[in-house]
């Protein structure tokens, strides 16, 4: 009997401790998704966000997820408004445990070879939906910066 | 006793499964609340956003909310740059589960009769209030697109 | 005997109230974070957008969280397009729970002493981090006005 209780007594301890999980952590990882659909002149301000978040947190796990316009810097030879290459900062961030993701349906709409995404990056079948499914499915925050 | 042992397992079950819902579900459906405040030139490429986020996860539950000039394309005999009628587009997109919301604090701000919305498009008080409550009552994740 | 099922009953029943608190609340506090990192031209509305916020749902709780040119209303002698000064506005809404955060980043970056940030805005390390930790630790919800 005393084996039932404490098997009992244990199922309950589980069950408490999986209902209170999120508040009882006390310095849980954040997970951020940050959503870009915007061209190659928004980007070194975006990139640079992204170093100060990892500055303030640098446990925060961080998914760039870009579609339209958003997926050029991650296409090779891609140069920001001073004729630099992105490919050395996004190799940087990703040595940080940054990833980015390319949207398929954006590269197919606009006749991208995949062969011209850079090697660090993803490519996920539709950008909006990875940004939704992070949230709902992996508890990621969201930004749009 | 074996009864109340039963009765408590059981209780202890159902704490637990309540606790780890959102992790133990294989496949949840993803709710997605995308805001729009932006103008009818914006739309078009929103509703290809829409179609592709459908196309990639055909269970998602998404809602338009919007508020602003993001109102625009709801209103009746609005047109997109090249001259073509959004309540097209809209009733496909209602006929696949999407569902359109109108700020009323636009519609009074601005002086337009609610008879001037899209009757696939519901009214709610505040635009914000909506975006809000949907991802804090009701699990919508978030995209400003 | 009846006391140790008696209290594993207790501990099932704590159990079962964590894990179902967010889904049991007839209506939670729902709690919303703005993330603003736009110029003073485009922070009357998004005020307007936080009145209108309040007025539909009283009890939500709203930071507003700057980084970039989105902290520059929260600078003394900050004015609109009209000349008015922000000051008045953003102590009416801390009057009414409203709080606004300043990034420090972008403080020390742009090299401005954080005595010229109002006293009703509070500096945190970084925006982003800030934006992030308040969905993913406090449960807010994000709005991109």
């Amino acid at each position: 009997m005393y084996r039932f209780i404490t098997a009992c007594a244990l199922v309950c301890a589980t069950g408490l401790g999986l209902g209170g999980a999120a508040q009882a952590q006390g310095t849980p990882q954040v997970k951020a998704a940050y959503h870009v659909n915007t061209d190659v002149n928004t980007v070194p301000a975006i990139l640079n966000n992204i170093r100060n978040h990892l500055a303030a947190d640098p446990k925060a796990k961080i998914v760039v997820v870009t579609h339209g316009p958003g997926i050029n810097f991650l296409l090779q030879d891609a140069k920001d408004g001073q004729g630099r290459e992105f490919s050395g900062a996004v190799s940087d961030l990703t040595g940080k445990g940054v990833e980015f993701r390319v949207c398929n349906n954006t590269l197919v709409t606009r006749n991208i070879s995949p062969d011209r995404v850079l090697m660090e990056a993803k490519i996920v079948p539709s950008g909006v939906a990875e940004v939704a499914r992070l949230q709902a499915v992996e508890g990621f925050a969201y930004l749009k910066p």
